[in-house]
């Protein structure tokens, strides 16, 4: 066997499903996939996203206060906050019951509330482009344009959205803790959601941004913060493809940092979706010597270790 | 200096607040509470209430899925579990700048989700006691009853709540990772409202348990695990009293176990108030020789240490 590797795993919406009953079921399978990494002799840490679970909670605290003057609004970067548990608690536990099953330590598997520092002046505040929350009219939209100051579009003839900045992540706040857990051979779930974005202000004191992190960038900064030897993007699809979606479609089991950088130029990734991915793999690949990024499908995590299926980006 | 001490640190509903305003406020003078224990050289894991956070979020949740055939109500346990975040990330937040202010290292200060397990034959899932959530109708209360299986009770000429059982902590099932995080020199948010009640079914499965822990007994639990030398419970009143709000009040400086069983049995503290917080005091002094139990002001958590203030419980 092969030297132990350190591993941060990145789950996508698949790997968690929509909503309580489908996560529920997902993260079952999910613990299957990460304990089998662990079993084979690696260190896992845990990132996922929350794509859906943050819109559940951030629409059902906007509608509880809505127009109720004893009721305050819950800001973004709460609602993050509030993600990170509601999927941490659930994974934590699937992973537990999946170890104790298994005849295995259960690993201290736990959640670990995250916060991610964001440069105020990322340009991603001056075009917030991700859409979250409920869809509104245009006299709703309106309204809370005008009572919040939030920034709303029109998201594809259903309506008009709430968007928010998805700036990049910069330094993980509570990186000693997750160090110190790690090296102790406890297995972390952090960053979850991409991390609470926080802003640096006077006096040492961190404000939450009304933004969301990509999970997969942060995946990547938790990743060199803890000298990982990979990142193993875990969704939905076989291998990343060129030409996807067309008759000459190629899916690539390899890309050299090089190549992956002219493919994302030729912008063969979707925004939003494989771009990401793909990107972040590209940072962590070309950040030291040696570190490999792995992006394959989540029921195969075994088989994308070994490079059996999945694509590998390195220098 | 007397050697270093480590000591569990229940934090009350006045070390927080009732809304999200309030909590940012109040949890910087508990961070200075806080930090002043440490700077005198002790080791602190902090435990805190979450009655009005719970309820927010219990009812945002709750409304937001009433009569939406798409949208799925959210167990009690996955609100508590998300208060813990809400809370913990204010908390983590203002202990750093805090720390960071004095000139101190940040000493890692995280939130851990925490569970803990219930007997399911605890008796008090037989009389359900504490009411959470929202004023209902008699008739509102009689659909939720028949829809969710809720027990409803009339509270207070107010309208009918939700009463949820509070049985006792059994074990902490991420008691090993805290272990880890604390001996590590780490200060650790954990065991927030009371740990996620959760019940042990097949398969290693722990099941969310409709209940609330209390809070003061889960630090209790939380102080034996962690072998710690002192409970600390910290709240709005300056020492325990017997004759409360009568013209022979007393306010006491020290009680022994014994004592302090005694006035518990002659109804001399109010019930949700101060006697789970003498009882928790009570068994944590009678479980090892050595161990003091603390009750006083938030604000003068250092005096208290000295028992220049509160009330001390030991053998």
């Amino acid at each position: 066997m092969d030297k132990k590797k350190r591993i941060v795993v990145a789950l996508g919406g698949n790997a968690l499903g929509n909503n309580l009953s489908e996560q529920m079921k997902a993260v079952k399978i999910t613990a299957k996939a990460i304990v089998d990494l662990i079993e084979a002799g690696n260190e896992v840490a845990i990132v996922h996203g929350n794509g859906p679970q943050v819109g559940v909670i951030n629409n059902a605290m906007t509608e509880y206060a809505s127009g109720k003057a004893d009721r305050q609004p819950t800001p973004l970067s709460v609602c993050v906050a509030m993600s990170q548990a509601y999927i941490g608690y659930d994974l934590q536990n699937a992973l537990r019951e999946e170890f104790l099953n298994r005849g295995m330590a259960p690993h201290n598997s736990c959640t670990m509330i995250t916060q991610i520092i964001v440069d105020k002046n990322d340009p991603a505040f001056k075009d917030p482009t991700k859409p979250i929350g409920v869809f509104m009219s245009h006299d709703e939209a309106c309204k809370k344009a005008l009572e919040n100051g939030w920034e709303m579009r029109e998201d594809s003839g259903r309506g008009y959205r709430r968007v928010v900045a998805s700036p990049a992540p910069v330094e993980i706040v509570e990186i000693n803790a997750i160090k110190a857990m790690i090296n102790d051979g406890n297995l972390v779930i952090c960053c979850g959601g991409g991390g609470i974005p926080v802003i640096r202000c006077e006096n040492n004191h961190l404000a939450g941004a009304p933004a969301v992190i990509d999970k997969d960038l942060a995946a990547e900064l938790l990743a060199e913060s803890i000298d990982a030897d990979m990142l193993m993007i875990l969704t939905a699809v076989e291998k990343v493809a060129l030409n996807f979606g067309k008759p000459d479609v190629k899916y690539l089991s390899h890309m050299s940092t090089e190549e992956a950088q002219k493919y994302c130029e030729e912008g063969q990734f979707a925004p939003g979706s494989m771009l990401p991915k793909v990107k972040a793999g590209i940072k962590f690949a070309s950040s030291k010597s040696g570190r490999t990024a792995l992006i394959g499908l989540l029921k195969k995590a075994g088989d994308v270790l070994t490079a059996a299926t999945g694509t590998t980006i390195s220098l």
